[in-house]
Order: structure tokens, then sequence, then C-alpha cells
């Protein structure tokens, strides 16, 4: 088989840290499994403010577009808070994401059993949860126009954002959520706020279209958002995958995170359509930030990213038994007590950012 | 002085149970206190869609508007589902809130002592929480325009809403915000999603620029609703007041009250400007819904209506000390056992509304 092309982008604060730790398990992948990977390696964020005057240069985004997939470090810091709206940090992000069409964010929220106490919520609240939730990435109020801020003849200021979507764009995602639960729970829950918002009422009625369309094995619910705020306090098991639109599912996928805990064990997947060659573009990202208060002391968390990169296995490669690998490394890594300062608990071995990608290479 | 001119619409589901003992406790300030209210009561929601037609009746809007503040029960519930959009129980509160320009909308999310283990989190994160939520109610997504859905000539459907917000909208609510942090804790986080959103970053803007205008004492932080939706669930005992607008509201003050555990004893106000004659618009309701499972036994908890009424003591007649005094009585109440269905544990007494309701008036 040809070699797998990926495009590293480690990103500002913590970023290039966790994502050393991914090398040494692409390495061993390379050494024991006979796996190729071409890799290169660019800036995005903040260090591609500081090295080419903007958050994503055209030759990144050109790579990311020639990539196979794309694994992303984090991006973002105090450093560029003040930079004007258009050229700061994650607006780097938000065009990798619209470029590459990248309209399917995966986000799960899944609980260890060894870091349930990691939770604010009660053990048996938490214990076990193994929620998916699928946030719709390129629409919305991210990127609807008209949008902006006009100052009126009185001094008035207006602000105005627009919330767009288009069936087709409802249907591809939806699409993904209904396949996905197929393979888990098969359980959806789409949410939306259409006793308010018109835009969210078309969303329900083609969801419920696609969902006679074939789908009829999928147990379908619908939820406004402010009540799915409250259930994923309330009893965050019943649900399954969750699909919604892109400022919905920023908000309830963050609050999702934190039932777990533990941010720094959450990976993330953004999917675009495959082509005509069935290659599906896609960026693989974990779910913490930059951490610029604990950057350059070896003492990050490198397993949302190693997870990152095992749902790059799954849904880029197709090699779900080379992704559980890695998935089951984490578990017996943790289970062995090794941990990292965020997870850290009584009784267990605090390690280095090194030290738990190394133990993750030993388990595989 | 003269009577204070009071609207009660309770209407759907167990609004009519709960409001029955708002009226006991009305009764029992009438004939102890010498105060003197002239009551109407109306229709609202789906009973006034069954009644009049539609869910809020002009007249019923005439009498909303000449009270010295409304006190509402719960709209909704199966019955009115199927009904398009435009005729939906929900209009009938949207439109009041809409023509009262009730504006800020205050969530107080409250911990009681006695129900602390009631909440999904753990007892030492919620213990005695005691946060503000401040939510913008008369602008956003609720009520911008364009909005609505198209059919292209292909075929394709277009979902359009808009977020619109003005800088007098966001210093009107933002000053609430301030003058009631003065009276608690004297911090205020405002939340955004600045960093994306363009009306929201002028929302900032205007926040910081009427901090600057009096308010300096308030230590005032921002936060993005991604984050604010985590910290919510990670420590939310780090808030005092929270501002924002609309739909991040309905959102967070939704995922707020879950906190606490206890629907069933979350009261709110929503707040209009004071006229000439200094008297603010003004209205009451209870944050749980019509509850239409349990519509119709006498189980229903009357507290969260019971302490809306005090918040209407407190923020319409400026009277403190009564409703501190309703406050009490619920706290003593709950200390001495008594519980209705949605809140109770072992080993307390389990009780009807109107066992409830008798039980506040007898403290008081
Ligand atoms: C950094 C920001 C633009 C981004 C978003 O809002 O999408 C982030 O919050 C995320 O969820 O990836
Ligand atoms: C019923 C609905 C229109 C309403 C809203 O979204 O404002 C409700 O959720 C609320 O928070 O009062």
């Amino acid at each position: 088989a040809a070699n797998k092309k990926l495009l590293i982008l480690p990103g500002d604060g913590i970023g290039p840290e966790v994502m050393g730790e991914v090398r040494r398990i692409i390495g061993w992948f390379e050494r024991e499994r006979g796996l190729g990977f071409d890799i290169e390696e660019d800036l995005v964020g903040g260090c591609a403010i500081d090295a080419y005057g903007v958050p994503l240069a055209d030759k990144t985004l050109d790579l990311a577009m020639g990539a196979d997939a794309v694994l992303l470090g984090a991006v973002g810091g105090p450093k560029w808070e003040p930079l004007p709206f258009e050229i700061r940090p994650e607006r780097g992000l938000l065009k990798l994401r619209k470029e590459m069409q990248l309209y399917a964010n995966l986000r799960p929220a899944i609980v260890f059993d060894e870091l349930a106490d990691a939770s604010t919520l009660k053990h048996e609240v938490v214990a076990g949860l193994d929620i998916l939730i699928i946030r719709e990435l390129t629409g919305d109020l991210y990127f609807g126009t008209p949008r902006g801020v006009e100052t009126l003849p009185d001094g008035t200021r207006r602000g105005v954002n627009t919330m767009v979507y288009t069936s087709p764009e409802v249907r591809r995602v939806a699409k993904i959520a209904f396949d996905l639960a197929r393979k888990r729970g098969s359980k959806v829950c789409s949410v939306d706020k259409a006793n308010v918002v018109e835009t969210t009422e078309m969303w329900r009625e083609e969801v419920i279209k696609l969902h006679g369309e074939g789908y009829e094995d999928i147990q379908l619910s619908h939820m406004y958002v402010d009540n799915a705020a409250m259930q994923l306090v309330r009893n965050p098991k019943q649900f399954d995958v969750i699909v919604t639109g892109n400022i919905f599912g920023d908000i309830l996928s963050d609050e999702a995170a934190m039932l777990t805990g533990s941010l720094g064990m959450l990976p993330s997947a953004s999917l675009g359509d495959p082509d005509e060659s069935g290659r599906r573009r896609a960026l693989y990202e974990p779910v913490h930030g930059s951490a610029p208060d604990i950057t350059g002391q070896g003492i990050a968390n490198p397993l949302a990213t190693v997870l990152s990169f095992a749902m790059m296995l799954r849904y880029s490669f197709d090699m779900d038994a080379e992704a559980e690998m890695v998935e089951q490394a984490v578990r017996n890594v943790l289970k062995s007590g090794l941990r990292t300062g965020d997870i850290m608990q009584p009784g267990m071995a605090q390690v280095s950012t090194t030290v738990m990608g190394e133990a993750i290479v030993r388990e595989l």
C-alpha cells in the first residue's frame, strides 16, 4: 500500500510537547507494523502568525488539502490575544475547517473507569459514560453572512450575525450521526431550538426525513438545546449519539467534555466527504487547548492527542484493530497507575509527558 | 398606599395548582400585614389557545401592561405540540416578554443546604451555591430578522435567523448586572463568543465601557460561552453574577438550574425599565415547566412559584423584609422535613402541593 500522507500541525503552547509523543507512537507503528507514513510538519495559529504573518498560510492549507489526514495540537495563547479579530490564532483553525469542508466534528465524551472520580459529578452518574457528540462545523453563526458591527448616525452600534443552514448541510451531518450510531447504541438525539429558531425547525424536519429514508433501525429523538444542557447534567448516560449545529455543538460538547473531569483525555475528529478516490478530508485534534500555564514544563498530558491519532487510524485509514490497540494501551497505562499532573490521584505515580508517551509505546 | 395591581396568569399543566398556593400566601399578607393587592387573573399559553384561539390575547396583554407586576405559572403541554410555530403556547410567553420589554431575566441558581444532595454533582462542588444569571430577554436570535425558511428553485431549503444586538440593549442589561452584583459578591462575568461572533465582540466592548463609567468597584471578567458551559460544571462557585445574551443565557441558565438538582425550587424574574412614575414592568415565573406528567395530581412543588412571588416583593415593590420572610419560611419548611415528591429524600415527609403551601403560611 502507498504511504499515508500525514500533515502534523503542532501549533502553540503544549501542542509541540504532546505531538512529540504521537510521533513516538507513529515511529513504533512504522518499525513494528510496517506502516508507511509520509509526514510533513508546518505551523498553525500563533506560531504561524509569528513566522508567516497569518494564522494559516496558503502553503500550509495546500499541504492540508493534499494530505490523507491532518493531526493538530492546539492553537492560541496570551501573546496573540490582543490581536484584531481577523488575524487571531483561532482564525487559522476556522479557515482549515471551512476550506477542507470538515463539516462533521466528532467529540466523544468518555469516562475511563480509572478516572471516574475526577469528575465533579457523582460516580454513579458518570461511571461508564460513553457519548458521541457530532457537531456541524462549517455552517451556522460561525460563517453566516451578513455579519459585523456598524455604527449608526446617532452613535449606536449594531452587531449582526447570521445563523444559516441549508437542507443538504443538515442531511450530510445527520447521515454521519446515523451511520456512526449504528456501530454503537443505535440512538441519535438531535438537538435544536425548533420552538423559537426556524432554521433549527428546518434542521429537525430534515433529520426526521432522512431518518425515514433507511435509518428506521435507529432510535431518533429530539431535544431543545436548553433541555439538552440540563439533561447532560441530570443524566448524561441517557445519550448515545447527539447531533447538533455548530454553535450549540460548541457549547454542549464542551459541557459534556467537562462531565468527564478529564479534558486531557478527550480526542476529536473533524471529517469531510469522501472524494472520488474514497479519501475523506479529515483533521484530528485533542479537545484541550494550548495550556499556556504549563507550556514548556514537560508535564502536559499527551493522551488526548494519542487518542486523536487512534481516531485517525479508525476514521481515515480504516485500521480499527490498530486504533483499538492504541486505545487499549491507554487504558492499560492508566490501570498501571501512571498519571500526568492534570489527572493525578492519590496513590498513583505522577509522570512527565515523555514518560507517559514511552509507557504507551511499551504497552503497544 | 395604593393597592398593588397584580396580574396572575396560571397557564397550563401544574401552573394553576402551584399558583393556588401563592394566592394562599397573598391572602396571608393581606390579612396579617394589611398589604393591598388588586388581583386580576387571565389565560396564557395552551389554555388561551383553547379559549381565545391565540396564546396571548390582546386583552390579556393590556392587563399585563397595566399591572404593577405579572405572576405566571407555566405554559405548554403535549396537546398543543403539533400546532404550527406561530400559535404555539410559547409564543404567548415570547410576546409578553417583547411587548412588555422585559429585557433582563434574573435566574438565581441556589442550592438550599437541605437539598444539596439532590444534585448530580458532588456535595462539596455545589453546597452553598448561589449564582445569579442575568439573561438578556428581548433580543438575539429570538427576535432578529430576517428569519425563516425558504425553498430554492432546486428544492434545497435554506433557513436563516439573525442574531442582533445594539449597544444600548447591551448597556441596559449590563447595568442591571452591575447594580445587582453590588448587592451581592460584586463580581460580574460577562459571557460571549467574542472570538468568533462579532455581535458578541461588540457586547464585550460595551460591557467594558460601561464598567469604566462608575462600576470600577465591580470585579468584571469575560468568558467564552463554551468555556462557561464547562466552568459551570467544573466549579460553579467561582461565579457570582453572570450576564449574557438571550440564546446563550437560555442554555447556561438551564444548565446552572440543573446543577442545583432541584428545579422545583428555582424562581425567576424578568424586568423592564422603570417608567416616569418609577414603576418597572415585571414578570415573575418559576423555572420549571408545566409538567404534564404530574398535572392534576396535587403533588407539584409550589416553592419555585412561591419564591418567584418573593422576588416580586423585592424587585417590584421594594419589600425586602417581606421577601426575606417568604424565603426564610421556605428554608424553615425544608428544615422541618417537608418535601414534595420531586425533592423527596429518605427520612423526610412527602406532602402534597396544598400541605406545602399551608406549611409556608404557618411559618410566616
Ligand atoms: C477556538 C474556537 C474558534 C473554537 C470554536 O469555537 O469552534 C473552539 O472553541 C472549538 O470548539 O474548537
Ligand atoms: C419556552 C421557550 C420559548 C423559552 C425560551 O427559550 O426562552 C424557555 O426555554 C425559557 O427559557 O423561558
